[in-house]
């Protein structure tokens, strides 16, 4: 089989790969590649599998690795759910990071967990390369790639779908069953879409969501409720922050991947989450997805209303003019780059006094703010208040306010009518 | 009566002012301010009353002013509704702007049109000197001044509230009584809140507002329903653009006041464009306000749709970048300035071919974009598609544009573990 | 010969060129490339050769292309001197351009238009393919190809020094002679580093160069004398700006094109101009350059002059913050893309009042202001003076302004300690 | 006398000051403030001088003090030297700051220092009060008090200039020589321009500096020598670094304050550091001010040097558009303030790994940079070579780098095309 190694320096040196590191989901495709890179490469195969919350269980991924011929020591299985709303997760969501204004990365911020673990069982097994299961069109060969590189400027990295000669969906299938690789009955034709998912959100792509004119079939939809079929009545949570984290839900100390589990669960029930946009992948071309984010887009909405009774001004506005750019750099796949190390830096300098509480009325897709306090709070009732404050503004201070900030105007403005 | 003129060197002139252009609702406040104004300045007072859409008939104005002795060549009433759309809103939206994130920037945005039309009021009628009734204490007496000043470097400011001794309701009725101001009865005690009104939005604050940890009462919202009392079917619209620009609902052609009417009536209905805030001011406290902002609501998620299919990438994540800036710039009070100037070059210079349509579901609170297209659309089926795209994209360029992109980070890598 | 045609999609057709425009020097390299092209392509060759102020003749560019059979009517050679200055170095001047605080964009600036030209040169002789010289490590290649692909999206594109099999200087010059190459006995052996020159700069990288410990010899300067030995008396010069761009020396009307060559000449005896920097490339490694750009950083320092008299304070700190943006841009080679435009668009909005003369010393490498007048000045020295301004200036205006400007820090203040 | 408390609620209480801090030079306007603030407020004073380097001995103040009435007890006299350099300056020259493209920040950095002093003292002094002897139309009334504020909320502050009637400088001296102030021959006339100085720089600003348009004359200078004055033969050394601070010269380790101390006299006697320039005021207007900086105008170019080897282009890039934004931040006062905190920890963040030598060539005015080298450089021969690389760079990778690059900007001219 042709491994379209004529392409670039390191594959002249295809056979030379040892030992391997696969992202491993247990499903039709990881399987496919990892035959192939077996059959292509002759390399030994190291399966990992992650919990990220993306509601499969891992086991029956040990038994299908096992079963292709993996051995039990190269086999890889952990629960990374604690450690992606921590270390990931939660720090982007201290930034209130939105892509394009809308999206809220949660596919982007689950790679950077993936790569770095691959590295490190590729250093704790010796292996020389990584491989992973996305196309070639996408952000997430980028996301995965920058982050192995970063981690470990050295390795070599496989990506079957840029390399390999299968061209169609039959393609796939043929080599399946022709290594035994068991195949569903519903894996046989064409998805009609794609699908990621992790604890954060799932996205769906391609296929019959190609064309932006048409609206999503409900079938589209994984992990959330549509606003019409939500209940009548309001669900009405607080949710309580420590340093810009959450921390608790109605007052109940939890965990971050519980706080984000739970908030899923009550975010799916409201018909929360749910995005359709025409985003711009960082390969240059649009697409089309579909997102859903239940338990995130009630944390955005928590986040940015206890910011707002804590955060200075100095510090918010600061914080939403980089916030773009910091989005960007998740999106595009640089978390692990000094930029975005250096804009985490600024941002979590902005958070030591976030934290309070913050009500929420969750109805029909909408999440409301009904309520926020804060034993650090900077809202003062005496400064804003239209009666008497006892002296805690001198409303005659403006005046000398105003004029020296229109002084620079009204210069501007007789130099223009003199020059006009 | 003591006119506070001890404060600032323009005070100690006070009885020199001549005459003065004073922005004027007819209301109980800004006929106080009348009545003060001849009595402490000896001016004669010219009223300005303009139609920004806040939907009070204009003719009682006209008739309180003459009731105050104002002459009829002195009252000055205007529709302004067409071009405060055409030329302040609609500018506003192309950006997208949103200020600390949420607030879409009702209030502020009038501010400049009527302090640009007192200022042409005060150059035809001869006047030297213009009055708001903005507090001391709020962002809209810097936005007034800083119109003023702008436009007409030399004028004369009059600010009623910071120079003024009344320090109660009651010392306010007590002098509109005196000078047979008439005083509604329900404007007799206090307010239970503080209002602002335009075609854009209407604005609650103050009072039973004040606590931020304290849901609003359902009769402080004025132009929308609530959620749960929107129907139970959504309401499809269809939204054309042009140049960045709402130029149609349905296939009509309207105009941007008619549009934006419309679109207020469609929000209203539907329970859209309720935010409950709490926002910092320019002149650096923290206040808590209640916006309605129905059709503003809807072109903002309208305009970021036809956008994501018109818009480079390049384009859109610098108006992204900026954005923050510029809301910060007209939400502070400096519409007319080189900057605010500057950054609309700049937005409007990426709008040029910003149009199509856009079909939109509006539900219970909820703005759902369904579809977009457009003549200028950049969005590719064929590029994007998982299907054979007929080379319109090289799979295999992606592993050199990944390494490239990756390339110092792997430098940084080794460097940084020698380093270690 | 091979082609290197295995890398890509395109290369595959690599025999299917009919016509390919040539940026053609007339020197060896772009010679050997010339013949390349026929030899592998079967093409047609048009060659273009433009002057952009590199100070070679051109004639005998015509010459040599004659005799490498290049026929009449398919040899373009152009002066773009005036169009260069005018529409490229200028409006990038009125940004205040730097690279990474230093470098002038001298050889960035200069690659769009020539990009532009082949690409008219390609529509007019019906070409389907364009050719550069520019090597696969440099930014050169992408500035180039990105004009090519903005301007021509389905353009066809040759780089030979990513294609081609020659692996050293000695492979390049057996080709030449073999195919009657005239090869200058100086060219025989390898250069001791690259340049590349124009109207606004020289730039000279590699071979003695590559260590960024030693400091460049002597010999590779070109077009500037050394500090020390430029003459001990000062040269007083005026520059003249309308619209931000220089129209006049001392007083004298000059075309675009004749002032930088003025200034050239003026900062190449005072040795100005010289820089020596490690910059960090596009395409992701760092590199050393020494670039001599005398008229410009004279240009520099006399633009920032009249900009400080005549931009209002807002338009000034907003270009600054967006100036590296606009740079890296150009650096990168995104001229032609619409954020480029947008910003250019923004920093165009700030010039229309940009106007006056600057007077500078030139002395032994510095360049000296000493001096700034304007009609359209927005400078006020009653405004500022220490003296009675005569009610210009309210000194007690300052208190209301510092302190609503301290509002928040102080209520920060109040709550760091309460929470501390 | 009249104390001008007329203006501002505080002042209705100025005789309620029990004791005040007053930042005091031993100069007569700042032992005229003492003297007034006895008569006007009958407080008790407490003075505090402070050595910043600015060349000036510190116990004539304490006689001074002494003879004016000041107890024992309060006079506070500190060497500062090393904790400005060290906390102050050299975190702002992480950043590489420039106001306005051009202003070393000399004065700027040193006033958040002093207020934070003068704070420490009111505390353990017990007083309520401070006070500065910086007039109301310049920015660094707004310094001092910014970091009053920030650092003690409640602080009571006393700004003399702004309040008292003297109207001239003979007011002053008539009531220097009523209270037995002694006043020096030369102080009896005005000063032909007002000066500020520490360790960093020297500003000289006013009178015969108020024409832009003239050059200013020799005597203004007062730590540095012309060019032309400097020696005919180059000195060349070697600054090292370490976590991005300077902290040796040729070799030799020494305290901040001692870099900077050799680093002036090195630049003095070799014409460097002069810059004469228009700037914007925080107040509103633009001045013209003369500043001299030798030792840090060396550090900003050793610094962008050893950055130029040692940091990422990400992380360099990044810190070039927060500069402006940073610098301003420091030019009007915000030292203490929360966005410049977080702009710190994204600067210090980038600093890791910056350190090695710079070596330098100081001549006439130029600071030239001809050699870096560092442990941790991230320049790489191998990389950026014209030879033959083994493999470090693969050429073939630009194609597919460039192509993605490419491809958005292809698929807007296609539409263009399409739209036009």
């Amino acid at each position: 089989m042709a491994s379209g190694n004529s392409n670039g320096s390191d594959k002249a040196q295809a056979g030379k790969i040892k030992k391997v590191v696969l992202a491993y989901s247990g499903g039709l495709d990881t399987s496919i590649i990892l035959k192939w890179l077996q059959e292509t490469y002759g390399a030994e195969v190291v399966t990992f599998t992650a919990d990220l919350g993306q509601g499969e269980e891992l086991e029956p991924a040990r038994r299908k690795a096992e079963l292709l011929g993996i051995k039990p020591e190269n086999i890889f299985i952990e629960d990374l759910r604690e450690e992606f709303v921590a270390d990931y997760v939660f720090p982007m969501l201290r930034a209130n990071a939105l892509y394009e204004g809308i999206y809220l990365l949660g596919t982007s911020i689950a790679r950077p967990l993936i790569s770095k673990k691959q590295i490190e069982i590729a250093r704790a097994t010796g292996a020389d390369a990584v491989c992973h299961g996305a196309t070639g069109k996408g952000n997430d060969q980028v996301r995965f790639e920058l982050g192995y590189y970063a981690l470990e400027p050295s390795i070599r990295i496989v990506a079957p779908w840029r390399e390999w000669d299968f061209n169609s969906r039959e393609d796939l299938i043929a080599f399946a069953e022709k290594h035994q690789i068991p195949v569903a009955k519903d894996k046989r034709g064409e998805a009609p879409f794609s699908v990621d998912a992790n604890l954060l959100h799932s996205s769906s792509e391609g296929k019959v969501l190609e064309d932006p004119n048409v609206e999503p079939p409900d079938y589209v939809y994984q992990r959330t409720i549509a606003p019409e079929d939500a209940p009548d009545k309001p669900t009405v949570i607080t949710i309580g922050f420590a340093k810009g984290d959450a921390v608790s839900i109605n007052g109940e100390k939890l965990s971050p991947a519980t706080i984000l589990a739970r908030l899923n669960d009550l975010g799916r029930d409201n018909g929360i989450g749910r995005v359709d946009l025409v985003e711009n992948r960082f390969v240059g071309m649009k697409s089309r997805g579909v997102y859903e984010t239940p338990g995130g887009t009630i944390l955005l909405a928590a986040h940015r209303a206890i910011e707002s009774l804590t955060l200075d001004r100095g510090a918010a506005h600061l914080k939403d003019e980089l916030m773009p750019r910091y989005a960007e750099l998740i999106y595009n796949g640089f978390w692990f780059s000094p930029e975005r190390e250096m804009l985490q830096a600024l941002i979590d300098k902005s958070q030591e006094h976030v934290e309070g509480e913050v009500r929420l009325k969750l109805y029909k897709g909408n999440v409301i703010v009904i309520g926020r306090s804060s034993p650090q709070s900077l809202y003062s009732e005496t400064l804003v208040t239209f009666e008497d404050d006892k002296g805690a503004y001198d409303q005659k201070d403006a005046e000398g306010f105003i004029r020296l900030q229109a002084l620079r105007l009204r210069t501007l403005g007789l130099r223009n009518r003199g020059g006009a």
